[in-house]
């Protein structure tokens, strides 16, 4: 019998297969969806479940990790595995991971690219068209009797033919802007860059754009360079009839501000996913009619974790196997 | 002075201007979005405001029924108004006009074409979106303070890639259609005949467009061929995982069939703006996540009340110069 059939028999000795550290939360996903593939090929060890001294037997040894979620990897995290050579994320934001860090210690990356796109961004339009056709507080009018007590429930706001402005033109901006296209929206942007073969308008300055759009999408990434990058002036540039989404990250948005200027009616409203200190949301919101509140849920369907599952998998495999990765990150 | 300019003169007498019908319930919207433009060209008539002798005394004489929102004209309504020549509607529904009585009296009647679609279209999309995506269900798990507390809220349902069934490929229907294919979504539909120049399959039997679809839009015009189109074979067509949206008229599905389907879970769900009882809204439907409940509000944004009031001043005046009436309905 070859070694490599022993390896994978269910009985099997596995103390010499490929190890894998699960890097979790205790409240993450089930991680069988990851493990329960990948079982006979690889050792995995995870430090919630494994005893102390069998984890720190095996920690020296980790090749890579699997980061679940947004697990925070920095360089505390990384001094424990100095045999890491690859982080594989199930995410495709990567701000919960020290890019720089991995980078000197020459630590490879992957992320699951555009995987969600198509479920964020059909989310960020059912948060627009909910927010200016207050669907979500139609859907609270009916259920607490009020319609035939109150009768007509006040306008909504058309979606058709409104000013898009998407901030971060990548996968899920631009399907946002094919999607909103179809609504007879008119669209422009703004990006690090303007991008070759796009014929939105672009705009370098974000309150310049703000001032000449009625919804603004929050579609980029967060890094210290999008720390709060919507702010007061931002926000005032928008207008008191302006609406902003964001699918992005909490923090993307200074959102201490952000709550100032709808409490006060200052913008005219907001489908929020995301949010500065999850799952804690600022309950000054809880009242207004105005606001939708999604627990980051985005990205939430069951054909995300079969697509997630692919590309993980996928890419523990090519790792193994001296393949090029899936969704490589530069770190450069 | 000319006759005409004497008529036209604020103090002027103006009981030979032409006699128009304010024909409305005391619940509708205000109507000098209609009155204000034209009380110098016609003179309005209102038995919910006229004294019961003056009112009287003008019925015999009047020429234009402006028929406001919904409220009924049958056989007994015209019988009051033998001058009757022109009935003017501000909907583009008109089931609660007796075409046929119109038609016998040689009345002519307008709607209001198609100055509804967008919105009631984008509507339609928010309705689906929230009821696949959770959108309404995790606005209330927020402001419930759940999230801390219960954790992960559950996974939705992705849009895009479902496969739509249009009950009622018109102006409402089309647009919806277009919309969806941007969210890569596939149509198909029934209506009375199959459409010339459309490329989307065609079911003449809605049994067979359920069976086939993952969504059902009901976007058909209400009649006694219509009531009850949506009955119980075509929700058990449609499955335990369909979901029906509609933005027609309530009566046009059986709803005592669609709450028994949605409280046992032989739906999956459903985005409802009209029911078949207004205001009133089955109470068994309140405690469910998976619909989505909204007061009739598919066509309320403020662009349509002056698109609305652009088409019936049009038509009064068009009427009243003998030019082509707007969206004159075909009553043969």
């Amino acid at each position: 019998m070859a070694p490599n059939q022993e390896q994978q028999s269910p009985g099997g000795n596995d103390k010499d297969l490929p190890l894998v550290l699960l890097h979790r939360s205790a409240s993450t996903i089930d991680v069988s969806l990851f493990t329960s593939l990948l079982d006979k090929r690889v050792q995995f060890i995870d430090p919630l479940e494994d005893s102390d001294s069998s984890f720190s037997t095996l920690s020296g040894s980790v090749r890579i990790m699997l980061c679940v979620a947004n697990h925070p990897v920095d360089s505390n995290t990384l001094d424990n595995y100095p045999s890491l050579e690859c982080v594989v994320a199930t995410s495709t934001g990567l701000d919960h991971i020290q890019l720089a860090e991995c980078r000197r210690r020459g630590i490879r990356v992957t992320n699951v690219g555009d995987a969600f796109c198509d479920q964020v961004a059909e989310f960020a339009i059912g948060l627009l068209i909910d927010v200016l056709r207050r669907v979500s507080a139609a859907d609270r009018f009916i259920r607490s009797g009020s319609w035939p007590v109150m009768g007509e429930f006040p306008l909504g706001f058309k979606v058709s033919g409104k000013r898009i402005g998407i901030i971060g033109l990548g996968n899920v901006g631009m399907r946002i802007s094919r999607m909103l296209e179809a609504f007879g929206c008119s669209i422009a942007y703004n990006s690090r860059t303007r991008k070759p073969n796009v014929s939105y308008p672009y705009y370098a300055d974000i309150q310049e754009l703000a001032i000449n759009s009625d919804v603004l999408f929050v579609c980029c990434a967060f890094s210290k360079d999008t720390r709060h990058l919507i702010n007061k002036d931002v926000l005032k540039a928008l207008g008191k009839k302006g609406v902003i989404v964001n699918i992005g990250r909490g923090a993307i948005i200074d959102e201490k501000e952000l709550v100032g200027f709808l409490v006060r009616g200052d913008i005219g409203g907001a489908g929020l996913d995301v949010f500065e200190n999850e799952p804690y949301v600022p309950t000054e919101l809880y009242g207004l009619d105005n606001v939708v509140l999604s627990p980051h849920r985005a990205a939430a369907v069951p054909e995300s974790f079969v697509h997630l599952q692919e590309i993980v998998i996928g890419n523990i495999e090519a790792f193994l196997s001296n393949k090029p990765l899936l969704f490589e990150v530069e770190l450069q």
